[in-house]
């Protein structure tokens, strides 16, 4: 049996959700409300020490880290639809690709989601409870991004990764010159990557370059996505909505 | 036609030298003097714009990415020596053992050999001279980093990478009352990036951590490594002496 432990579909779990819906693979949804910690709790950290979503649990295999679990579930459901180019070429295509978006990318929108969304969390708590949250996180790093999150970001930091952002933008805005998919004329690993890390949300927030001006075929792009079965069965998925309020637990 | 641009056999260059001879793919060498900074030459900067070996060229098409070039090296020569599993479950470990070293491992290493190596090459040029090879240097983290290396890293930053160093040894040392190998019973890209990175640069670097007290079975690994024709192959190449002194140039 296949479970999947996961918070809302975007970001990591985003990534994971959309890859099952597509390869149309079953599997059990285990919602973890990330904004009232319970990737910290003890019970989760059984499951993935580092304390973070999503795990994939086949038969009492764990796996982590999402662009893994992206390949596992391709070398593991092979008679699935395929996510993951044939040709040797297109393959390395496809993983640096992900290397970017996982190295660069995906950290330099997080901080913004952060400085929001775990922000008004970290707000809601008095200190006491904050640092009794904060002393469960495996990762010094979460740690220290908790932290940053209510104390608010610095604004070069914002700043900075704003520009990270408008050269992604544009490595795939060129990129979609090529055709209508990352790697060819196939939708990959890479696309749901890109989609869930950033182009997802690139209109909403970072609307002076998701815009049809500087990123028209990327934006025409994002509607291709939305087009896809697989990805619009994982948007839809009916998960608890997230209270941003450690509080209410 | 197989051509690979790289530095000396170890660290990243060794990581895709071992896996080349390993799976018995011949290759054409060309040999990157990094302390001369050739890896900063316009001329490499049309193959790798990050200024980084090693680069794989085959038939035109560039790989960068010593784990993508090594999964490339899999899926481009299927006929060829495996050195990844077939089984899922496998190939995972193995993705997540590469994860691990790649973002954790490596840097803790590197710094400690930047300490010495690249100290002594940024030490031998005049400042204006230092500043004119940094300046061609396209990743600002290289730039960081080789400024760090003629400052001096901070005995802070060296002790808590040392101390990496020594979670990584205890893991690989307790994995290794497993099986033979990181993964299962097979000799994979996992054992070779630790190796490169690590692994084999231990009882040397780290006296502390890599002897027969703390790590028998690591050191019982060393030696198997070390026992395989391919990694022997590699570490017996006939590279050039790097010189440590960018002026002899």
């Amino acid at each position: 049996m296949l479970k999947l432990y996961h918070a809302a579909p975007f970001a990591n779990s985003g990534k994971v959700l959309i890859a099952l819906k597509e390869k149309e693979i079953p599997f059990e949804s285990h919602f973890i409300d990330l904004h009232r910690f319970e990737q910290h709790e003890p019970w989760f950290l059984k499951l993935n020490p580092d304390g973070q979503v999503p795990v994939l649990d086949h038969d009492g295999f764990l796996v982590t880290q999402t662009t893994i679990i992206s390949e596992y579930l391709e070398d593991a459901f092979p008679d699935t639809p395929t996510l993951r180019p044939a040709d040797a070429v297109d393959i390395a295509r496809m993983r640096l690709w992900n290397k970017y978006i996982d190295e660069h990318v995906m950290e330099a929108v997080s901080i913004h989601g952060w400085q929001v969304r775990a922000r008004a969390t970290a707000l809601s708590l008095d200190e006491d409870e904050f640092e009794r949250y904060i002393a469960r996180i495996p990762l010094e790093k979460q740690r220290k991004k908790w932290r940053q999150a209510r104390e608010g970001f610095p604004q070069a930091d914002l700043d900075a990764a704003t520009e990270k952002v408008r050269d992604a933008a544009k490595r795939v805005e060129d990129q979609l010159q090529d055709g209508p998919w990352l790697v060819g004329d196939m939708f990959t690993f890479a696309d749901i990557n890109f989609y869930c890390y950033c182009g997802g949300a690139l209109e909403r927030m970072f609307p002076s370059i998701g815009n049809r001006d500087t990123c028209p075929r990327l934006l025409d792009w994002v509607d291709r996505v939305h087009a896809r079965p697989g990805v619009a069965a994982a948007l839809a998925m009916d998960v608890p909505q997230s209270v941003g309020d450690a509080k209410r637990k």
